[in-house]
């Protein structure tokens, strides 16, 4: 047995294929209509959707699509870049996520994902940020509550504070989501957060808020550009396994979704990807790791 | 005033150029005696050395070269990488590590840097390499007691936990040298640490544990090499006087290492970057941002 074997235990339960999503990001060329035929081709019952894609057909063809298709849609992909320099761009951002609010409540989204903006422009002030993305989710949150969305707040990778999304760790997102009530919870996403000593104890405090779960691996090296740098699940160095107990014992058992941000990825034929993308999951997530 | 205006103020105090400590590294192409020499002729007080450089002109020289230059060692950079995949991997890590113990002690050095390694190859166990990290400071520790010698463990940033340093946060590396005695403590490097929310907290921890403060600022956008990513004091978005209070707060009164791993510095000429540094360092962490 290598050290890099696993194997399913009751620490680690195994996930189907039957809780697959595929993020439409893994297929990046794709428009929406081709991935959706990729899923039902492939047998993925379910798509985590992006806004520019969905944008291209308009959202009514869009719900159209997903239900003709029997997809179910993990999550909307995505809301959140809060963080401007004046009143005129947060009234901008605000409109732009209502709108994002309405969308995913039309596709019955299980999520609107927030990326929630990087440093104000001009400013170094991470404190003032902060509050700021505070500020933008509770003027979100009733809209919201009154569509039955759940916002899922994204902890990005500490590399895109600067210029993202300044919530960098998953307990600041829990700390957030906390202070709000439970339509707001976070996203865990094994490439942002994989690396951190707190994780399983921050993922415990987020118990009933986790609304997305997405997966891809941490490959070495880092490409030139690190935004990236995401491979395929059993490609880097991420324990699969750990994490998914983890979101499994706060209460998720929504749909996990594959999001592999990588030019090699997209180059290759979608058909290949989806391909991939079950192998894996079935040998990663099973816990079967060879 | 600008938004990235500062002031000086008494929540952040002043640093003057008393305190300014050259690592090595920011002119990585000069040998110890030119990068001594340049320290002088910039006066600047103190200095940050390398290992590599130091043995090519070995522990004695490099000894009487600062000691006749009347520059201060600020720090030893650097021990650890201690996770081994073998037990003959990890006696030549402690070999090593003890080497390192003697140079710093027979330089006066107020620290030796600790970059403690990445994943165990072969291995996803983030816990397995924590453990290793820790067992093999243990070890380290009663050497450097008898020799006088202050460990500091760094945290590097998350994008360098898979292959550098499993100690991903300023948190875990204060969690790991408060388990030890006082000759244990933290160096606090601003590129590695800035983005964390828990900043401020995680150096109060650590008071009477900072033992080294090291400096460089987080440029946009990020490089192909990311190790190569820093930038002179103000070309980036750290907030250093925020820093730099919390680390007088914890009681540190050391020298302040300027450290920049960027190519375009290195390939300026010495006296530009020594005289770049010092004028930066002065308006920057003097507090008058211009």
């Amino acid at each position: 047995v290598s050290v890099l074997g696993g194997s399913v235990d009751a620490a680690r339960p195994a996930i189907g294929l039957e809780r697959l999503s595929l993020n439409q990001a893994t297929v990046k060329y794709l428009g929406l209509a081709d991935a959706v035929e990729l899923c039902v081709r492939h047998d993925i019952p379910a798509i985590g959707l992006w806004r520019d894609r969905m944008a291209e057909v308009g959202l009514s063809s869009a719900v159209a699509l997903v239900e003709r298709a029997g997809l179910h849609v993990s999550s909307l992909c995505r809301g959140g870049f809060f963080t401007a320099a004046d009143a005129e761009g947060r009234a901008a951002a605000y409109a732009d996520n209502v709108a994002a609010v309405r969308e995913a409540a039309a596709l019955g989204a299980d999520a609107l994902v927030l990326v929630c903006g990087g440093l104000v422009p001009g400013s170094r002030d991470l404190g003032l940020a902060r509050r700021m993305v505070a500020d933008a989710i509770g003027e979100l949150v009733p809209v919201a509550q009154r569509l039955g969305v759940r916002l899922g707040i994204e902890a990005l990778h500490p590399m895109f504070c600067a210029d993202r999304c300044v919530i960098a760790s998953l307990g600041e997102a829990v700390d957030l989501a906390l202070s709000f009530p439970a339509e707001v919870g976070v996203v865990v996403d094994t490439y942002h957060v994989w690396w951190d000593a707190r994780l399983a104890a921050e993922v415990a405090r987020a118990a009933g808020r986790v609304v997305s779960y997405q997966v891809c691996d941490w490959v070495l090296p880092l490409p030139a550009d690190v935004l990236l740098g995401r491979g395929h699940l059993g490609d880097g160095v991420i324990d699969f396994g750990l994490i998914s107990a983890a979101v499994r014992a706060a209460g998720y058992r929504g749909y996990v979704e594959v999001e592999i941000f990588n030019e090699d990825v997209w180059s290759a034929p979608a058909d290949q990807t989806a391909a991939v993308v079950r192998e894996r999951f079935a040998a990663v997530m099973g816990g079967a790791v060879a």
